[in-house]
């Protein structure tokens, strides 16, 4: 008994479903547009390993030229180590001793950097290092629009670098500046304002840091979202995007630079379905993926590749899929296969234990995904 | 390193977060609340394992009296039977090949029956099981109200259930008939009416079975919200409430039978998060645990013992906490630990790999949920 949807070398139609499955042409094209950026604009990609928990494709993003991965917790960040990523930011803040612990630990064998917006982070963060015999590196987070984590841009930035500047066995490094609250902003005018907003907040404490002769190595931000508004110009040196790779119907319902539908890069990442149940309503399919297959927390999955077919609804392992016949919807039949794109990837990607990957017609890979013990 | 947030014996406050905790004098309250019930109605118990996919749960559960577990996939039934569970019933159709051999595999070392809604699955089930020479129970879902999965009530329930009979190495043992539909309407009287209304369409069928020369050995259905009205009267027999062993924020919205909220049982099921910045909003504390640890579908989870403290956003691994100081909430400070109720238990209990038990303040119990390939 496998827990595993598929094999390599099985046939497309035989991969067990559910099954989280990334079209390797799409994935790889993906991978390469944003290496091809980054290098054209002479920036550093650091992507975020939220999005996959998969060192195999960690590995990939590395060889194609990024700097290391981000990750959002400790355990994202063992896990990737263990498999050979040698350079990592925590985007987080961190106020657990143990956690703490664990990240010196690993602080031994990768370039580690957290971030902060408070002292008593600093204060306890610097007393474990010290008393581990490492150094960490520091990122000061600004809150540039997002009103989650961080501090003001300008001078409170500026004091927390100076008490991490003075802290024992910590080693400032630069700014953390993510606007994730204008990733998904509908305009391309609109995310374009939000950024060249944080643009000017971001540099404006770059400068006043260099005033009090304090250099930012780093200053990181950027998501699939906005990306080219980061790099256009301005203080950020390091991009941290991660959706990139999948893309969502999330992404996919945002505007292009030219108006259209954002584009610039493919989805590649579905939920394979079976049709399991056609009785109970006519020009309904119930499908054998639910809640703990898809998350649907930005909304219901689009159906990939089916005319006038749409998801109305989930529960834990079902969804509910109704097809307009009268324009042109197909009746499914039982057994039928369905290709569905959640509405967010980082949520859907962490219910599934393995990507399975696919090319003409075959599965070419099995990548496992790292969720055990990955939150924390 | 170890994945998991505890070790029997460690202090609550001493657990890693994110974690989901279960208190376990309420989790043994809920436990023996019903399993009282079914007794003195003479009911038989068998709860929905998609609740908590662990088999430590479930073993408690048969010691106290339940004659088996529901599942909604085989992975989850291999789960079980290799822990010891013996008596199990697939609540859905299964369409996949692949799948009915591995159900037929579990039958040799267990009591194996699952669901049906049209023909070519019977044809498809019989004839792997009489290839594998072993018989499959199997019910006729009935669509009594939830428009997702079954035939309809009566005739079209009877044809199948001849169809059935008349199959072979498929033994037909009852009939499906949950109207999930009811499970969360708000009144007490909207769940009384509509699981009514069912029952009068379960009867029916039963009836007209019955004068066919047919008859049910199961009859089965009910959840957390509707279990007293199916136990009151009329056709079922087996009870497959899950959801009462947690309780969430979800049930916790509908009313009891006094009009006040619903209080059969008590929320035992909880997401513990730290605090881990309190910087860029004043009155907001941002949480460690976003949606890789509770599901939001059906809406944020609810703050548990702090007065005037809501949660108005997650995201990946955050969680934004408002407390209105005016009215009375506290300020959290970092480092501080939250108890989240989750909205929907099941899909919240299937993002961890582990359920702390607590009691007293000490960590009792470290139970492993079985998700890996258990929705396939």
């Amino acid at each position: 008994m496998s827990s595993l949807p598929a094999n390599i070398g099985d046939a497309f139609h035989d991969i067990d479903t559910p099954a989280l499955v990334v079209d390797l042409d799409a994935f790889e094209k993906n991978l390469k547009t944003m290496a091809d950026f980054v290098r054209k604009k002479g920036l550093r990609l650091r992507p975020h390993a939220k999005t996959h928990r998969c060192a195999d494709i960690a590995l990939k993003q590395i060889q194609l030229g990024a700097v290391g991965q981000c990750c959002q917790k400790v355990g994202e960040a063992e896990a990737l180590i263990k498999a050979g990523v040698r350079n990592i930011i925590i985007t987080n803040q961190i106020v657990s001793e143990a956690k703490l612990v664990r990240l010196a630990h690993l602080a031994r064998q990768a370039d580690i950097a957290l971030c902060f917006d408070d002292r008593k982070q600093v204060d306890m963060a610097s007393r474990i290092a010290a008393a581990q015999g490492v150094e960490l590196g520091a990122l000061v987070e600004v809150d540039v629009g997002m009103k989650r984590c961080g501090v003001a841009p300008g001078v409170p930035a500026c004091e927390l670098a100076a008490y991490i500047e003075a802290a024992p066995a910590l080693r400032f490094r630069g700014l953390q500046a993510y606007q994730g609250a204008a990733q998904h902003l509908r305009t391309y005018e609109a995310r374009k304002a939000a950024v060249e907003h944080a643009a000017q907040q971001v540099q404006s404490t770059v400068d006043l840091l260099s005033e009090n002769g304090i250099s930012c190595e780093i200053v990181a931000g950027a998501g699939t979202g906005t990306y080219p508004f980061e790099s256009a110009a301005g203080p950020w040196n390091e991009l941290q995007a991660g959706s990139y790779i999948f893309m969502d119907a999330e992404y996919g319902a945002i505007e292009g630079a030219d108006g259209g539908p954002y584009s610039d890069f493919n989805h590649s990442l579905f939920v394979l379905a079976s049709v399991m149940s056609v009785a109970a309503v006519p020009g309904r399919a119930i499908l054998d993926a639910g809640l703990k297959s898809f998350s649907v927390e930005k909304g219901m999955p689009k159906v990939h590749g089916l005319r006038d077919a749409t998801v109305i609804g989930a529960s834990d392992e079902h969804a509910v899929l109704v097809m307009d016949t009268a324009h042109g919807a197909r009746n499914l039949a039982l057994g039928d296969k369905v290709m569905l794109i959640p509405g967010h990837c980082d949520p859907t990607v962490s219910l599934h234990e393995c990507i399975v990957g696919v090319r003409n017609g075959r599965v070419e890979s099995t990548w496992r995904i790292d969720r055990d013990g990955s939150s924390r």
